[in-house]
């Protein structure tokens, strides 16, 4: 079968391979693979700051989705040619999160998904909404889950609260649309008014260009009736987190998902104590969490946002493109083209 | 000012009357009430039911809109003419509820809204979404707020989740409404074809007529996937709670919310038991349940469904109407007419 | 190795085997096992009812602790040696109970623990508190758990809640113990003043003779200031239920577990809904939640009470006792006698 | 009556005056006070940082208890004689906090408690539990409600949990005796063996003398079994933010509470996320967190830890005294000696 392969770290590194489709151990499912997306932390896997000892080579990407080709002993429940979609974290079936339930992520601890098959655990996979095409499955695992645990799960968003996206790329346009499913009243900021243009038409209410108005957190609370928002899902991670705490409501939560723009700076503690902000660290979410959003999207025929759709053979191209960033939601690869 | 009094228990207790219009103590506002509504409560008031101690004669009904008209000593944060309506539970601002918090009800412990002018403490009124009409915002004290207290405040419904509605009674309606609005999947039940058509043509993405199809709860259990559904919103009480339970998944909720059908019955204890079954007695909500079902409804521009109006004169015709049922969501009253 | 085996419903059915050692499977282990408990549970399986279908013979009883004694292939984390507990529901790691998750039942649909040994999945046992012995240790899976869940997980209890026990049988006690453990005032009923003498010692604060005192309900809410208890664990399940209502306060939590005075009774559902009281159903609970329960029960030194231990082959004895009830905490069984 | 002046920021703003006892209006009560207490919080007054806009000349002191001495028109459920504390928010009586509720600060935005006679909203008081003097009743307000708050109502700290509490201020040692009641266990860190012995006869299970340790939290990993800590209280705010994220498991609390070494750190957001830690602002809490709480201490007769008691007149001395720090526990003012 066709892969990628990261060989060493750095773009250099991706090499296109051969290898034998893989049989399914105990337990296992064998996965023939339709479609895949790329996230930032791949990006990060890539350039070995996500796991500096990871063992090389590795095939790349954590999200996938295709059919079930092939049962290992003792599964149950899975039939040869259910549509399936990848999990991030294989161990994490439900409950918190655990040091051991976030480990063994395909495309960095075991391999992944720039593949025409992949071997998972049978409870590594899940079922995938009927209206969705494999492309658009394959956008589920870590932005969509991301998201979905951002606004559903941890923030507890409901219909009239008010909730702020930064940019539009992959979590960012998933958590829209999560948040208009709900009810909510959504703000959303751009440097490009083309996007945020955009953006409206998939709902947002409120759209803020944050190069023409730099202090876009102060303006998102006026939008806010001079309260502030409920929720912030927070992507830059520390270069915008002043600013969202400008944007939040007395007790309000603020989602800590991304590092767009740093891994650390410096954070006005005091202000999180004086405003009863609940800042909520969020890595993907747990298999029962991605069933339930998986009923969400079903029930509302919800479709993910592909930006770019790139063919099994451009790796580099792919990779590139997540790093100069500027794309429209999800990166898309086509395993069959 | 015209009021209706009941002047003794039952419908021939209720008369008009003329009455000084009064004046607003510390901490106390007018209100120009220009739209009442009625609920299950008002007729188990009328019956002495509710609370046969009730001092007579008593202004009826819980439920009023209109605009602020005067301002106690001490009120700040109102001014003449903000449009609001009445609080089922004056003294329940937030937080759990008390005994002392589940009193003074207007209507019942305290004049109500069926009159020109009502006098109530400032906290227990609330600024109206400003799409709404005088008698659309008075259908929320009570129904609405009730709905939103089971399927938001405390099943925490959320979108892909299924939720059983029974008949459509104003409470069924807005529970059907915010389900909706909230991205669940909803199945509901009536004894009218034609009014299930209606409530599809509200949202509702199942119907059935318990008429033909006595065993519903079995019925909804396969229209959810055979899994069963999240939520019952059971208005019933007791003849409608074994059929409820059939419906459910496990660990589902019921929202024990109405007395339709008795206010006693033989119960499956062992059943809730083994089902894991969530059943949460329901009786409105608090003020502060009241502010964010405001924003719910101003951010979707949503519209309570109004079966009947009746003018102000004609009280008895319409206790009778809510009594004999039958009607589609709420009956308001015209108090300008 | 020595087993029990029940060969048909009923005390009759139960009969000293011999079988060979059992092997453990792909992910599974093999334990030792040196002491096992009796439930309810037990005795709804020995008579037909908690599971009227289920493939005779079998080896009873879901609660059973010893040491590990062999392992399967692909299992981690476990040594020869570990002392464990078996887990009521196998399948139930973590998150929400599921119709899939609450099966699997050792002593009801697979092989349990009256025996010298038994094989079980290996997330299906946990490692138990170090200062329990194995007797001890056997107590737990099921009305520990049960007691737990009911307390700590659904009703949340906290320091200064008061909580109303009903009896002293295995149920009640751990939860005594927990309510205690976590700064609750306690209320127990009893029949019998000797073993509310002894429910003191164990640190209830308050007694009530339900004999002499047949409105304990009442009496508890005197106790209570007036205002009512926060939790009652439910143990009667239906011939209590009302009394139970009448113990709690306004929004109180009732935790339906047990059906000691029957199946389904006329429950007074109106006033369910008026007092906004949630009543939960409990069987057991998660995998995850056993754990959080070992470090509370590690930490306190916590010793379960048991009341009576039987040897290995007194097992009519053993369900003859359980069935007249009168027992104060645990009926054990020392498998190694 | 006797009151201490703030009439400039600073300490020798601090006047002793006389001023006739006030009156209590509509809806108020007076309060004879006989003790108060100070915390971080009336520093950040007196030197302008907590409002630099305050009104001048203000009494001092958030907190304080006394007895109801006197009604305003329109009070009940309060009796002369009635011994009270007061609450740090008057407004915030229930729920989620609000920019409204968390203003009004007695000492800071209306009069506070250094003085023989305070008047105050009605429900802006709270009986105090019969086992308290009143200058332990005293210390109640502001830093108990605070690490209750922490402890209890947000990081919902069960039996079993572990925590970790920094110093031997007044929040930390209230939140050591909350967490120890609810059965947690407990790490807790110093400069001075002295104070970790102090602490440990108060229950602390583990100490850490974090002068000799500086990588404190690494060791307080450690002491949790290598897995870290459920909920850290952080009191430093931002110079030990970061140590204290070394000391969390997976999915763990920090309550930001204090700002004793600092408003502002460079923090690791990248590291918030990946471990999936909520940290949570805290300021003190509701009124019925604090009738929650005041429970709980009467029910396991929990007494404060005053470390330093001071007469009326020695208001420099008191504010000295907290601001080099060092003390253990409260310090706490006799407004009788």
């Amino acid at each position: 079968m066709k892969v990628i392969e990261l060989t060493r770290f750095g773009l250099d590194g991706l090499v296109a391979a051969e290898r034998p489709v893989p049989t399914p151990g105990h337990g296992e499912v064998l996965v023939r693979l339709k479609g895949a997306s790329l996230n930032f932390h791949d990006i990060a896997t890539l350039l070995g700051m996500a796991n500096p000892r990871m063992k090389l080579p590795c095939v790349p990407l954590s999200d996938g989705a295709g059919e079930i080709a092939g049962l290992g002993a003792g599964v149950t429940g899975l039939t040869i040619g259910t549509r399936v979609a990848s999990t991030f974290f294989p161990r994490w079936q439900s409950g918190a999160p655990t040091r051991w339930k976030l480990s063994d992520v395909p495309g960095e601890q075991r391999d992944g998904c720039w593949a025409d098959y992949v071997v998972l655990p049978a409870d590594a996979v899940v079922p995938v909404p009927e209206h969705l095409t494999d492309l658009e499955a394959a956008t589920l695992p870590c932005a969509a889950l991301t998201a979905w645990r951002a606004v559903v799960v941890e923030a507890k968003v409901k219909a009239g609260d008010r909730v702020l996206l930064q940019g539009t790329g992959g979590v960012s346009l998933f958590a829209l649309q999560f948040a208009k499913l709900l009810g909510a009243e959504t703000i959303i900021t751009s440097s490009s008014d083309e996007k945020l243009a955009r953006a409206q038409a998939l709902g947002a209410d409120h759209t803020i260009n944050y190069k023409t108005t730099p202090q876009w957190g102060k303006r998102a609370r006026e939008l806010s009736g001079g309260e502030g928002v409920d929720l912030v899902v927070e992507v830059g991670g520390s270069g915008t987190f002043n600013e969202s705490l400008n944007a939040l409501k007395i007790g309000g939560h603020i989602s800590m998902i991304g590092v767009l723009t740093g891994v650390a700076d410096v954070i006005p503690t005091a202000k999180i104590m004086s405003m009863n902000a609940a800042v909520k660290g969020i890595t993907v979410g747990s298999r029962e969490d991605f069933l339930a959003m998986n009923r969400a999207i079903a029930v509302a025929k919800l479709k993910p946002v592909i930006g770019q759709v790139l063919p099994f053979a451009q790796a580099k191209e792919a990779y590139a493109l997540m790093q100069r960033g500027g794309h429209f939601g999800k990166i898309a690869i086509d395993l069959t083209a």
